[in-house]
């Protein structure tokens, strides 16, 4: 190693005038541990298990061939194309040996997220390092050809990804997209009390938005009953070619800001490796003690006061240990260690170079002739699932124990007749969801998330129960709050998003509500975790864990708030782009069918489940039986509000949505009254996903069927919730397809308030019934009048609503005539 | 006011020995000037003026008739559904007031960005007190009669959403979507040396993560050259129903956080009114004497260190001055004032309270018998420009100036024959960005944005002429990095959208350079932008600004180092949900094709213009003329990849995107050397709203155009960038949509690296090939032996990509003939 010990002038410039005063308060005992003889041999032992790291790492990076350069370097042993990642890895590395130590000593239940993007090198070596990945992937064997193998697939195809992937033993935080390690940590101790989630951040990611935000998550962790985080801002000073914010921010205001975010920051600054890691050991033992001098504290007297967690901020070279100079420009501790030192591999001193470098960790020393860790080293590594890359944690679905669920049935809407009662359908799931809370109180393995809307989503019911989750500061003004609380509030959905997915993947359950116009803010989460599970589906060592469950409401056609400016029922479009096996999107029309797609919902595994559902008083449709046949199908023939009395019908009446649903129901009325001789079949779509031909979505129904509902040549007339487009694009392979004529949600180049969505969308009942009377050629002479009845119907309408701020009474007060329509 | 003079002691408690030690450090001169009788005077008369803004917010919330509350109010008086936000408002309505003085004293330019939620009658009260709003809509006059319609308007059909919004005057942040309103004002204020942007922070909004990172944009601010951000943060304790995290933090974690963010904080925390006016006013001479302070020095000396610039802490009830006690709950102070304090107004009671409420304000005090406001109140008010609700930062198309552009012919790419140069695309186009930004270095209205990918975007050429702008610490070992830098790098995707519109929306121009992955981060942010296109373009004195410009590269079938689990070509659905006359979406094909575009980007107005382009080497098609030509129509036949010499052909072979349009190419030679006699039709789209009819975009063709070029019965095989569906959706009213078969991106349940990606897609050659096989009849028998050959080869051509890393040399080398095709 000596050779590449560098103290460069220009590397991160340590100051240990902080450091001292910060570890001041030290315990004596703990500061004094590593310092003895046998502390160094073991400080020794851990830097061979480092430097075994970082060569596994530079050759997953670099090599196809020679994995223990047992004959001189080729170009030929190298990859032709090079897309890993060096800067960041040596850092992770040497913080997994470390976690190690204490894990081992504690007898520590820990998991390891790794948030600097493309940090796979390090963490895929670590697996490999502790018998896990071989274990899962036996052709990855602990041998020269396994460590070749190992190489190879590395960011090659057919292989495996640069970053920490689903793919990965051990991780539950992918290192693409960037921002989440620690909501996702957060998440995966809620209700985890023996876990500690060691995030590691990387200070490109700590500018994101999500990340910054996260930090406050400690205000929502309660020792008593919740796991530890803990935090390792790890700052090497650059991102893929600019210098990163807080690794600029002068010393005292990196730890004002981090004191600011209620943490105890410990620094960590260093080059040489074995004074480094003499430091780290020390800070470790420190941390570790607070957190569980924190956690007795808590547990033996009950939660007091939010602590001050402590958390670890490292600050070392960029690709530390790697080539110092190459092409006599400085590699090591800036920005051109980002990806690969050197990236042209064609030029003989490159090859000269990177093996020096390998050569460097000394492989012989570290790896045995077959190519196995050497036994003093691999007995650094913690044993069986005390291994990171092993813990059941990062691989939820283990742990993961079916929710008690109450019956549904028995908070069913009464519904004498189509159109009887007046619910909320929210405020009816509420009821269900509070006594899913109750239910499994004892386990504490469910909670509900939400940016302050659990209330206003009409999820009150909740509160009968529970509280809104608070460690912080709680005043007698409040409602509902509570250091223990179960409903998880903060105005930022990438937090909640990030908190539900982490603790879904440590294996709970979960539910997210949150008003349709902002679910868009997290688009790309939502892509991430979807991805997530469309790989574990295809990894058999994943076991499968609780769904991701959205209730979408407050939605597009009663928003009462906000207005068109930021009004978007898109997020289903962005869901329904990804594939099949993990997505399911609900539109049920009322309360009964909302209970049936809950249940169903909570029950089911590995998917992502959006369901629309309105919060504001609704007429209902189905009764109980009605509501779970429907939803079981997910499509169907209301024939209550059908007169084709099983023959063709003269028109179909197609809905997806709740108020799409009542505005048909409602166009169904009136031209019940003016065409009587007019056959209309009135369908309604909850699982939309059964539109799709049945070769793009397991719920998909063949065209056999699709046709048997929809006809194959009358014209369909479709009410739809979202933008039209969507059920053209799950319809288009369809014999039908060119009569489907969809009103939906259509973008206005206004702002305005919402009481006029409907009519401002044209989606009222009166343009359905002139769809159906510009479409179907036999309603003769008299379309015309009608039609003309209906225009002037519409202007009195949108006046009156201009005028009162109000529907028209015959448009408010309509109710469906109760008696069943074929009859 | 007396009766409204509430000290509730559950209200926010004064912190006064930590505002007196803040304090402590102001010049004494300043500290005294708002004691003295005249200043009393004064702090009364703006106390009024903060009245008669609080009245005109109640009555917007409230009423729809009798405005002046001349007779005894009614429920018919009332709105029938109440709809407005008071918690946030009167603290809204406070700093206004207290803005205006300095801004009066001062003559300072100051526009006034309003994050909280709904804080819309404030903002809306604010403008028509100082007149403007009378100005831009003459229906709301000064009078009687305009103030009842400025009251009914509000939240109600037809009329103003609840919040700040594009028909606000002075608004150019909408308190919709939370989380920009710190990267709004910054972006405001770059290259804007006399504003001021006074950012009004809620502390609901303060917990989104876009906000809590864009506190680190005075990393990017350097006094010389840009103005002023004044933040606002304004706890008032609660959100919709929730406690706010930054109002429970301790105060010394709160000071911390704001310190570590890199500001120096004054705290005004207060409950009675003059009291707390005197106070705000002698913090905010504080606070602009530092700006002007900090911006003099900066000015005088040149940029030395980044300054810690002064922020205000208001900490005020929420409700301020509203009802005490409804229904024996207590509301001021508490998550109950959030939206009404009593939304029943069916209860005379309520009625009883509202009106006692609205008379505490004495509007008989503030507006005369007209309706007026009185004079001596409104003198209150900066003239003209700098009233804040018409400063011309506010409406930035008054102030736009067209950027000066060289000849983007001058960067032609030289194409001798088709395929013949190889390029990267980006790089050229980093070439022609370089000079915009020199040409328009003296007028600093140009700016460069991206998450730390301006280099790895290929626009490296950029650093030719300017840097990376910082102004934190910046080390030796940094490259191109300078407090006068126009690129403006940060890993954070929201940060750089949010400062990129406000520098749009304050009359300058700008590029956002993004890794396609991840651009979905700002979903909700593009839309919210767009929307507020869509509702300026219908709002007369609103003139049009120039357009937000996106190149997204690293694209799908070129990001080399993100594997499937974060790719999603996705972005440009989302974009396609918008209102056609505000988005475009361009996929050029190559480098003369991609300056054309970039060219028309910068001159457009009032667009979203989204550009995918691969950044990688790649061959060349058109030369500059044939590439001009070609963006023109955005749409056309490549004759020379074609045969079918102007007669109906036997397959129309479409592609739209770069990788697309070669597989295509490589298709067709493999074609035309196997089927000599079939008669290909090349078609490529640059502009991919060219495929929407003519009634539902600017772009779209007639269908006689598009039959022309599609036919009306051959199939069309479609290599497509996107998700297939995008094509489906453009095109499923056109008459040939049935033949129409698109080959684009599909969701894998794997991650792996990309090299690979064409092949997994089967967007590759073969299937293309293979697709026109199956479709065209005529080809024979020998199709039969073509098919199964190609097949052969596709087998090869994965095994070769999955042993050596890379394309088997016959596709990797694989060139355009060269010659045209039809001669």
């Amino acid at each position: 190693m000596t050779s590449m010990r560098i103290k460069s002038p220009r590397l991160p410039r340590l100051r240990k005038r902080h450091l001292v005063k910060q570890t001041a308060g030290m315990e004596p005992a703990i500061q004094g541990r590593m310092e003895g003889a046998e502390e160094t041999a073991l400080l020794r032992k851990m830097d061979a298990y480092w430097r075994a790291a970082n060569y596994l790492s530079v050759g997953q990076i670099y090599l196809m061939k020679n994995p223990l350069l047992r004959r001189p370097l080729k170009r030929d042993d190298i990859k032709p194309r090079l897309l890993g990642h060096w800067g960041t890895t040596p850092g992770l590395n040497f913080i997994y040996v470390h976690l190690n130590r204490v894990i081992k000593e504690h007898d520590l239940s820990m998991i390891y997220l790794a948030g600097p993007g493309h940090g796979g090198p390090g963490v895929v070596a670590n697996a490999y390092l502790e018998g896990t990945y071989s274990e899962v992937y036996h052709e990855i064997s602990q041998s020269e050809r396994g460590m070749q193998r190992l190489f190879k697939q590395f960011s090659f195809p057919g292989g495996i990804p640069s970053h920490a992937a689903p793919e990965t033993p051990g991780s539950i935080n992918e290192g693409g997209e960037l921002g989440y390690v620690l909501t996702h940590a957060f998440g995966a101790v809620f209700d985890n009390p023996e876990l500690i989630a060691a995030a590691v951040i990387g200070d490109g990611e700590a500018e994101t938005g999500p990340l910054a935000t996260s930090w406050h998550s400690n205000k929502f962790l309660n020792p008593v009953h919740d796991g530890a985080v803990l935090p390792i801002l790890h700052l090497n000073g650059y991102k893929i070619a600019g210098p990163t914010v807080l690794a600029r921010l002068p010393h005292h205001e990196l730890r004002s800001l981090l004191e600011g975010y209620g943490y105890k920051p410990y620094f960590v600054e260093g080059v040489e490796p074995l004074a480094t890691h003499r430091l780290m050991a020390s800070v470790l033992d420190v941390v570790i003690a607070e957190i569980t001098g924190i956690q007795q504290k808590a547990r033996a007297e009950g939660f007091k006061t939010r602590p001050m967690w402590p958390m670890i901020v490292l600050r070392s070279p960029k690709g530390w240990t790697g080539p110092k100079v190459v092409d006599s420009v400085q590699i090591e501790g800036t920005f051109r260690a980002h990806q690969v030192p050197m990236a042209d591999m064609d030029k003989p001193e490159h090859i000269r170079i990177l093996e020096r470098w390998m050569k460097s960790y000394q492989p012989e020393k570290l790896f045995d002739q077959k190519g196995s860790l050497r036994p003093e080293l691999a007995e650094l590594a913690p044993k069986g699932d005390r291994r990171m890359s092993a813990n059941p944690n990062a691989n939820g679905g283990q742990l993961l124990r079916d929710l008690q669920l109450p019956d549904f049935y028995d908070y069913a809407v009464k519904v004498l007749r189509p159109g009887a009662a007046q619910v909320s359908a929210t405020t009816v799931q509420g009821q269900f969801i509070r006594d899913v809370l109750r239910l499994n109180e004892e386990r504490k393995n469910f909670r509900v998330f939400s940016p302050d809307e659990t209330a206003s989503n009409r999820w009150s019911a909740v509160f009968e129960v529970t509280e809104r989750c608070s460690t912080a500061e709680i005043l007698p003004s409040d409602y509902k709050v509570s250091p223990d609380g179960r409903v998880m509030e903060v105005l930022s959905e990438h937090m909640c998003q990030g908190w539900l997915e982490g603790y879904l993947l440590t294996g709970r359950h979960g539910f997210f509500s949150c008003y349709e116009a902002f679910i868009h803010i997290v688009d790309s989460m939502f892509n991430q975790h979807a991805k997530w599970l469309e790989a574990t589906r295809h990894i058999p060592w994943r076991k499968p864990v609780a769904s991701l469950n959205y209730l979408l409401t407050s939605h597009v056609w009663r928003q009462d708030h906000n207005g068109f400016s930021h009004q978007d029922p898109g997020f289903i479009d962005v869901v329904a782009n990804k594939r099949s096996e993990v997505i399911r999107i609900y539109l049920p029309p009322d309360a009964n069918t909302l209970l049936s797609v809950t249940d169903h919902c909570l029950r089911s595994r590995n998917y992502v489940n959006v369901i629309v559902a309105g919060k504001q008083l609704a007429p209902q449709w189905l009764d109980m039986d009605a509501a779970v046949k429907h939803c079981t199908l997910g499509i169907g023939i209301w024939d209550w509000a059908s007169n084709d009395k099983g023959f063709e019908p003269d028109v179909v009446m197609a809905c997806a949505g709740d108020v799409p649903t009542m505005e048909t129901l409602a166009a169904v009325d009136l031209m019940r009254l003016n065409f009587p001789d007019l056959k209309i079949r009135m369908v309604n779509v909850v699982d939309l996903m059964r539109l799709q031909p049945a070769s793009e979505h397991p719920h998909g129904m063949t065209d056999k069927n699709f046709d048997v509902l929809f006809t194959k040549d009358k014209p369909v007339i479709f009410a739809f919730h979202g933008y039209p487009m969507l059920i053209h694009k799950l319809t288009y392979r369809r014999a039908n397809h060119s009569n489907i004529h969809v009103r939906g949600y259509k973008e206005r180049g206004t702002t305005t308030t919402p009481f006029d969505m409907v009519v401002l969308n044209d989606l009222d009942r009166f343009h359905l019934v002139m769809d159906v009377i510009d479409r179907v050629p036999k309603l003769g002479s008299r379309a015309a009048y009608v039609k003309q009845a209906l225009l002037r119907k519409l202007i009195d309408h949108k006046r009156y609503i201009r005028e009162h701020g109000e529907d028209m009474p015959e448009v408010r007060n309509w109710k469906w005539s109760g008696e069943k329509f074929g009859d």
